[in-house]
């Protein structure tokens, strides 16, 4: 990435290489200004911001940085990477909940048997779909929705137009057929989707959850998986054990976490690391500041 | 549906219980003035016309028509059911090619083994999506893409604002990363997608066969299933034999003709033979006459 390197940071995770695979080496932690941790990381890869007397800025390569909060030294401006993996989650949130309503899973699993099942199957078109969430990803989740002839609603923390309050998701979910989970984890939304939400919702609903595992109740979804259907991108526990039961479920759909890991990525994390670095370097305000610790 | 009992014709497909498993009785041929024969049904669910001396409508419940014309008796207006199959099918469409790209089926066949198959998949986001075919389907796809962040193309037979002509295709597919196939089975469009044409796209390239399956030479397919990707709702033979090769390519994803037959086509299908079955009591034109034998 051209201009990066001339910067005394160690921009970790967007090097010439995007190889999200490497620590900062010790002989240069002493310099480090602006530091970017590995993309979904070990530990140490925030840990060892104790070890940056210099740093001044933390940007995250994620939109969640609850997790990083403890270890952000004092004086450190703490940047989210929110909108940077939106494209490629609600792209995801559109294909999981096609692909499970319209079976492309089932086809799937069948292919090695060589069995074409034909039939009839549910389409998007008609459900009414509710979004839980009206931040970035949820927000462009509703604009590729918006041409599926579907009745689409958007629920956040508070009412505004185009946006219910939370007040009317419990009424809302009473009559839809594709819920789509897309809020931040947080103390109002773990363990949201629990027993008593999944019975609000029709015989063949279908929960999608592209926020984070543990909005959603693993052992409710357990008990509701004869009745509605679920496409899930993130569990609890994560990564899911291989003996898990949720894996047998015919009405589930699992993709291992995979909402912000594509080729949509990199370019868009580049663009916002590279805008950051500059306007540090000139003394311009950054961007997506979370935290000043 | 309320009014058609009341018809003196039989609306075979979309009776009360639209099981689309029937034949009109013996007893009522001779009747018969508006036949919607059922979907996809068998030969003789066509050949019935001979018998139908008072026959002066025959509405069918799908897009294509090739199929019917010889068994369409003199002085009977034949009428498809464009417009009726777009929202089912461009919906598979952008699921499939969501899918595919996503490593959805990938993660579906993984599940019985409990395997967490997290890595880097590449988004439908900043590609070049190729839509080949213009018309209702074609146009219903293309509505569906616009929010997904790619560059589209739509290709015709002739060039027209918005859309390419076919001299273009060869050109655009050189870069396109996702190529949908939307296009009616003609003389035309039989084996357009061949060795040649696959040749041109380049690696890691996404094919998506919506239309039908002689578009595609299944062969061509199979020399270059290593480098290119497919994602086929429809295929060539059909239903694809459970020995055939076909099934056991992994960047092959098949669903078995699917794109029409879903909770969509109900609602659709009704509102068009109910909007034919009037206008042809009120003597006003009928839609989508495609011959007037």
């Amino acid at each position: 990435m051209p201009g990066l390197a001339a910067v005394p940071a160690f921009i970790g995770a967007v090097d010439g290489t995007c190889s999200f695979e490497e620590l900062p080496p010790d002989g240069l932690l002493a310099d480090v200004e602006f530091y970017a941790p590995l993309y979904m990381g070990p530990p140490e890869s925030l840990r060892i911001m104790s070890r940056m007397p210099r740093l001044r800025v933390c940007q995250l390569l994620t939109a969640g940085y609850e997790h990083a909060l403890e270890h952000v030294p004092a004086g450190v401006a703490l940047c989210n990477a929110a909108g940077v993996h939106d494209t490629s989650t609600a792209e995801l949130a559109v294909g999981l909940a096609i692909a499970r309503l319209r079976g492309i899973d089932d086809f799937a699993r069948a292919m090695p048997s060589g069995a074409w099942l034909h039939g009839s199957r549910d389409a998007l078109a008609d459900r009414t779909v509710v979004i839980v969430g009206a931040g970035n990803v949820g927000e462009a989740i509703r604009r590729r929705l918006e041409p599926f002839e579907v009745d689409l609603h958007v629920v956040g923390r508070t009412a505004r137009p185009g946006v219910h309050g939370a007040e009317d998701l419990r009424v809302l979910v009473r009559r839809a057929g594709v819920v789509i989970l897309a809020v931040p984890l947080t103390d109002q939304t773990r363990y949201l989707v629990d027993d008593e939400f999944l019975a609000l919702l029709p015989d063949g609903a279908l929960v999608v959850n592209v926020a984070r595992g543990p909005v959603v109740d693993t052992h409710a979804v357990l008990r509701h998986a004869g009745r509605l259907r679920f496409a899930l991108d993130v569990t609890d526990p994560e990564p899911l054990p291989a003996d898990h039961p949720l894996w047998q479920e015919p009405r589930v759909l699992i993709s291992p976490h995979v909402g912000g890991n594509t080729s949509a990525f990199r370019p868009r994390i580049h663009a916002l690391v590279s805008a950051q670095v500059q306007a540090w370097r000139a003394g311009e305000p950054l961007r997506n500041v979370v935290a000043s610790v």
